[in-house]
């Protein structure tokens, strides 16, 4: 299954050239737009509007972006903690507001970080180094394994579900993945943190979080961002085309998530938490 | 020229599966670490000092890195506008201080932005939609133009000076290139935007401001906010191995920005100021 909303593509007239040829051509280019994600929670006993995070992100989803920006941030953990996602203003809407259930707290997350950051990067706004440290759950998930010949044809896979990449060359995509190597759900966007959000939060609006059987596939490169938001998921393992950072390798190693890197061309590397992986 | 500084490289011992043989390898992988930007500034006759931003980078070059971001933010675009750079705590520093010049005059940005925010996005901390539209210098260079057979030979010799890349797979470049092709400068970190504010930091503190006879070369993809870095050092020109967004293109066009995409392979697509590349 495919995620299908709004449109991911724009056109615009350029100018293509080829081998000292030029010709003037309509193009596919991937979509980016500004989406605030805004927040109204209680407090004690009133209710309170504010601006959570600006970020840069291909349109469509927008629902699942904000729930998954809400999981990741780990304000919350389940659907009925979000009793509604409304679009404000007009289509395409570049304004989604999380109406949160009384008991979410957002106290803890504001005194860690400013009043206004940005869900494609995840770490600004926090106020120090010390509050890079965000508490992850414990992942002592050892029931999910998945064996390397499964692993090895998933990119090739990915590809075939990457329709707006396949018509623009620049969008990002995050699959959902069983230990058969079933494809449960895609989502493509120009920022491999929203893809990633946005795939979390459909889990988090079906009740899906913690994911402890499943494998995160992105068509991107890792860093200690998309390690924490597997982690805030309970996701057991997280493989990707690109290679991670020294710090997504050291994150994925202290919160015992297995981390596949390069995988493509029918190899890939382990950087942590090899057991899961059946060769 | 390459930028030479600090290591950009870590090592890890990993599995490495090819072919379901598997065997044990250390493996190169680009470093990551978080940097916080801070800055030393007069207001009203006192020296005040405040954390301007927090980014994941790659050590290496934060000098440069300061210095460009706070070109990119419209704060400086003088060398002498920064009296001094020092790096805080143990080496390496994950802390970087900016002394700024009397006259340098912080309260607008602030008004605009939240407290902290993030040069890996560019984007966060703004407090509206409506502050993205930063005010950029207007381009209006018709000096600078570059040969079709020039820019296609770029990507191959750019790859030839991404010395990190090669040994990791997993950094980005940013270079400045004159009219001839000739590579001026070469910086390299695992984020784009880290990347080019590296490369316009190095021009700022050369005096290198306004870049009106440059292109900007970069290996990544391009997006609004990188536009808006290359608009903010007045460079009339910008080139990507991978593609624009939406956003970027109509930035683009409104700022009178050459912008070129998907040069490799010997062809490119140019997608805005087109007379300024000679056929």
């Amino acid at each position: 299954m495919e995620a299908k909303e709004g449109s991911p593509v724009r056109h615009f007239r350029i100018r293509r050239v080829l081998n000292a040829h030029t010709e003037s051509v309509v193009d596919s280019v991937a979509a980016e737009e500004p989406l605030e994600i805004r927040v109204r929670y209680w407090s004690k006993d009133a209710q309170v509007s504010d601006s959570l995070a600006l970020t840069m992100r291909t349109p469509g989803h927008d629902r699942e972006l904000a729930a998954g920006f809400l999981l990741s941030e780990g304000i919350v953990c389940r659907a009925e903690q979000i009793l509604a996602l409304h679009s404000l203003g007009m289509e395409p809407s570049n304004e989604i507001v999380a109406e949160l259930a009384k008991g979410v707290e957002l106290e803890a997350w504001r005194l860690a970080r400013s009043t206004f950051v940005n869900s494609a990067c995840g770490i600004c706004g926090k106020r120090s180094r010390d509050a890079l440290a965000q508490e992850l759950p414990e992942n002592r998930n050892d029931v999910f394994r998945i064996g390397a010949s499964v692993l090895e044809a998933l990119p090739g896979r990915l590809r075939e579900r990457q329709h707006a990449f396949a018509e623009t060359g620049g969008l990002h995509a995050a699959a959902l993945i069983d230990s058969h190597g079933g494809f449960e759900m895609v989502f493509e966007d120009i920022g491999r943190h929203n893809a990633l959000d946005k795939l979390l939060g459909w889990c988090v609006l079906n009740n899906r979080i913690p994911l402890s059987e499943r494998l995160l596939l992105l068509s991107s490169r890792s860093s200690f961002e998309l390690i924490q938001k597997a982690a805030m998921a309970g996701a057991p393992a997280l493989a990707t085309v690109g290679g991670p950072s020294s710090l997504a390798i050291e994150a994925a190693r202290e919160h015992g998530l297995t981390l596949v890197g390069f995988l493509r061309g029918g190899r890939f590397n382990i950087y942590s938490g090899e057991w899961r992986i059946n060769s």
